[in-house]
């Protein structure tokens, strides 16, 4: 490609709506272009991005056998009716009613879609397992769009659906689809990690998001370095910090704690360390009648050590929380405590309350704790001799670096991450909503076993920039570069030499199959530098009067401090080593 | 590919609710699969098709040095309202609020978003000219969706929008997309002919279709076969068939023509040429008030010889007409002729009509035409001596093969076609809307001149499949088909011969990179060659044990009627002659 037939497009300074490092920059390089809230158009250079994680994609997929095909942006309402996500699915799925008032939504992904082609194509155990993929528009109406690509409404992904005739199987086919995946994001160059998610009420362990590690990452991934243990921070699993429960030593005190409604407060005021302390959350579940009246409310307390954080995916696994639960009012506190929040504790309750340990808490002695009156905590607290055991002793928070991995290999490790695929076991969730069966081996229906597997295309992009840039600009992989080598002749309308060193270079990478860009639009060569390192182009070659007299030319990889300089003739065979050609 | 690795599923019958031929054979094909009303799911066996088709125009219009972008499908109502096309699109316009009730619209084409990327993008002629194209989902919310992709309501259209410093520049821009689609279309092997079109407000004769030729086509294409005139029948030019008119030779006279009130019924009882009778068709303008009342009637006689037909746009084209006209009410009519329709003329009015003559009716002379009076007809009407000369002369009828053709160079043929492409130069049309403007060389602001370049991407597997069929089903043309050759052993899983042969030819063909497909499913092979016909895949070979035992397989081009023996060792040959490797 030469620059001049194509659309370079940069800017001095990101618009100031834009948030996060990658978001900037691909407006800086022209990648994309602001439409509305979280709506972009790509511009030809992000494109050129999209195509090549889209053709990796399809590679990885198709060698997998899954076979492409392609559902509709708009799909019909009856589908997602049958399976309860027309109403469930809340003001994030985009609805639309056609001339004839009919209901149809804008596919924010199309788990219905494909049941029911299966339920219609797959009829006989002989066709299973199948995998349909599709790379498609999707439309999540967020609240809040923000970051770019990262947190678009209008975005593509790659979303595949495997069918199989029961469990195992199915577990082959998520086997399958993992192995493909860490082949893709090992194509992409990207940093990533696997790691386990939560289920949610599909449960097994049948769930990993693909996260690109990134500093500016939404997401918390705790990973053990010396094993292969890697969940979401929803996940992971703590276990207890200490072996056993110490023996009590302290007698239990009621201390002023004057204003210190906080664990760090309290310590930093006695003296004592944070890990000493426990923290209160007080939750309510209400039980409702037909009508969706309150008949009862159970109000919850969940101790977690004062250093610690309630992880709320792991409390709603709690028996009894199980069903959905809120953060109590003031008022029921008051109620049940006799005590507004920032004193609260286990001891001296006025009304029954249940009362959940993490684990850690549960084996903690001589501990700090609310006394239930503004302005007193208690110290010296133990289980058994001051109030009673906990009702449940559970793993109900977020782990931390250095606790002891669950599988006793070695300690916790945290890093920050941005989730750009998830492969996911779906059991019977949608064939049983859709009744999507198939005739098994003694001709008797039965439902077919479904997975999902999604992969954010446009969100790659974003991740791939905010783990990869410089005060420069995008320093793209190889693989996914709009362009994998740029040519920078300098003072081309001058120099017939320049001129043809740089068409020869041109012509000789396209032949090699390089994609490799010709930046013919005469540009002074500061400007054109900086605009090829905002873009982030990772090989660059530079061909100027004087180096060209001596025989020579430069190379500068995006990541590389200084140019390097090259026999004209060497240019090729260099390139050709570093881009494994 | 192997089909045991892909996804093949035809049927016997079509669903009832398939109309057309293409419609049928791709849903039996197992090509398409109904979602909705004029949506449908792209099956794997399609969507190979699809691709093909993208890539040719991609490939061609990236030589044509236009550069793809990506265009949101759900855009931002505003850029519409700037245009009016929010309010003036009706409901083919897909409209949608997101959840803060703002307005979005599905798109049906992008030239709002591509004009509001050129008016920030495009600041100085330097940048110009400059063509952008995307291949992008649509939605048209068509009151009456059918024949499949043919009129669907989500589609894939590739368009593609031109900027130019000024007109004939724009032509330039629009000579360029002409040559391209040419070569688009001759690379899909589809007969096709490009026909002038009409263009409608914007005027002169920058509007080309690209018509795939099929006896099923739902559009009249005119043509010239001994010169290169060609047009859509909406423009086709219609002369006076007489080269000047003929003297007076009879008299007027009113004749019974009791219950014959049509010209063919007139003729016929007459015992006259129906090239001797005057069709009437009235029509009626309306002059409103600001607030939209109707103020003032003119009403309109137009006249065509009773053999032609009224074009209803090149009426639209006569002056006072131009604002646009309907037919006239029979109140209206019996108020102006004083007769009801059926024995309408141009003599003996009861108040004014504006009349205008079709030019072979304006050189008609001894003319039959209704009496205005029931059940009689005037014989012997001249021009001037029985009433006055036509208020206008105009070419209001549409062409009929025989006719000279315009261009004096032969007479008019007429073909069926399906329109599939459209090159049209908007003038500024948009860019005055938008006010999307560059600064000229001498620094001054000026307006861009755009033209816009289509092409029904999932039309042309529907017009392909209307060209290209017989009885056992579709016949792709090489370049489009969804493989391009199949093997089909007979018996593979009896003899590992027939797999051997089967397998090493797969694996030479794939080599040689033809798109082949081993059907190793173990079908019977009536049942096999049932599903490849029907697919429709343009080159078959078939491995038997009897065959391979002499050395022999069989070849058939989809179009063969009989297969050809080959020599196992002579097959790659043939085939590479075949596909011009």
């Amino acid at each position: 490609m030469k620059a001049t037939q194509f659309f370079v497009s940069t800017l001095k300074e990101a618009p100031a709506d834009a948030e996060v490092v990658s978001h900037k920059l691909m407006m800086r390089a022209g990648m994309i272009k602001r439409l509305g809230a979280g709506i972009y158009n790509y511009m030809p250079m992000g494109l050129r991005v999209i195509r090549k994680v889209e053709k990796i994609i399809r590679e990885e997929m198709d060698a997998a056998g899954a076979v492409e095909c392609l559902m509709p942006v708009i799909q019909p309402a009856e589908l997602w009716q049958e399976t309860g996500r027309f109403d469930k699915m809340g003001p994030e799925l985009l609805r639309v009613k056609d001339r004839h008032g009919r209901d149809f939504i804008v596919q924010p992904t199309s788990e219905e879609v494909i049941t029911d082609i299966a339920r219609q194509e797959l009829r006989s155990y002989r066709q299973l397992p199948k995998n349909f993929y599709h790379i498609q528009t999707k439309f999540r109406d967020e609240r809040r769009p923000r970051f770019g690509l990262m947190r678009g409404r209008e975005f593509t992904m790659k979303d595949a659906y495997s069918f199989d005739r029961d469990k195992d199987a199915a577990g082959r086919s998520y086997d399958n689809m993992y192995a493909a995946y860490c082949k893709i994001f090992d194509r992409f160059g990207l940093q990533y990690r696997a790691v386990a998610a939560d289920t949610g009420a599909i449960g097994g362990d049948r769930s990993h998001e693909f996260q690109v590690i990134a500093e500016t990452g939404e997401d918390a991934i705790v990973y053990c370095p010396t094993s292969d243990y890697a969940a979401n921070i929803e996940l992971a699993e703590g276990v207890a910090l200490l072996p056993a429960r110490g023996e009590a030593l302290q007698a239990q005190a009621k201390t002023p704690t004057p204003g210190k409604s906080t664990c760090e407060e309290v310590a930093l005021l006695l003296g004592l360390p944070l890990a000493q302390t426990v923290k209160s959350l007080v939750l309510a579940t209400d039980e409702l009648d037909k009508d969706g009246n309150i008949v009862k409310t159970q109000v919850w307390l969940l101790l977690v050590r004062g250093d610690h954080e309630l992880n709320e995916v792991k409390a709603g696994k709690v028996e009894g929380l199980k069903g959905g639960f809120r953060f109590a009012t003031v008022g029921e506190i008051v109620d049940h405590f006799g005590c507004k929040p920032g004193y609260l504790g286990p001891i001296g309750l006025k009304k029954p309350v249940k009362i959940v340990a993490d684990r850690t808490v549960a084996v903690m002695s001589d501990f700090i704790c609310g006394a239930n009156e503004v302005d007193f905590h208690f110290t010296g607290v133990n289980w058994g001799r001051d109030l009673p055991e906990p009702d449940l002793v559970a793993d109900i928070r977020n782990v931390v670096a250095g606790d002891p991995s669950p599988d006793g290999k070695g300690l916790l490790a945290i890093q920050r991450g941005i989730e750009v695929g998830h492969v996911f076991y779906l059991g019977t969730k949608y064939s049983k909503a859709m009744n999507a069966t198939f005739l098994d081996e003694n001709g008797k229906p039965a439902l077919m076993e479904m997975g999902c597997y999604g992969i954010g295309v446009t969100r790659i992009l974003g991740a791939a920039i905010e783990q990869n840039h410089d005060a420069r600009g995008i320093i793209w992989p190889d693989a996914i570069a709009p362009f994998t080598v740029v040519i920078c002749p300098i003072g081309a309308d001058r120099s017939a030499d320049v001129k043809a060193a740089a068409d020869k270079l041109y012509e000789e990478l396209k032949a090699l199959g390089v994609d490799v860009l010709l930046d013919d639009r005469g540009e002074r060569p500061g400007a054109m530098f900086a605009d090829w390192e905002l873009i982030g182009v990772p090989h660059r070659v530079v061909l100027g009067d004087r180096g060209l007299k001596e025989g020579q030319v430069e190379y500068q990889g995006r990541r590389d401090d200084a140019a390097t300089k090259l026999g004209v003739n060497d240019v090729v065979g260099h390139l050709k080593g570093l881009l494994k050609l």
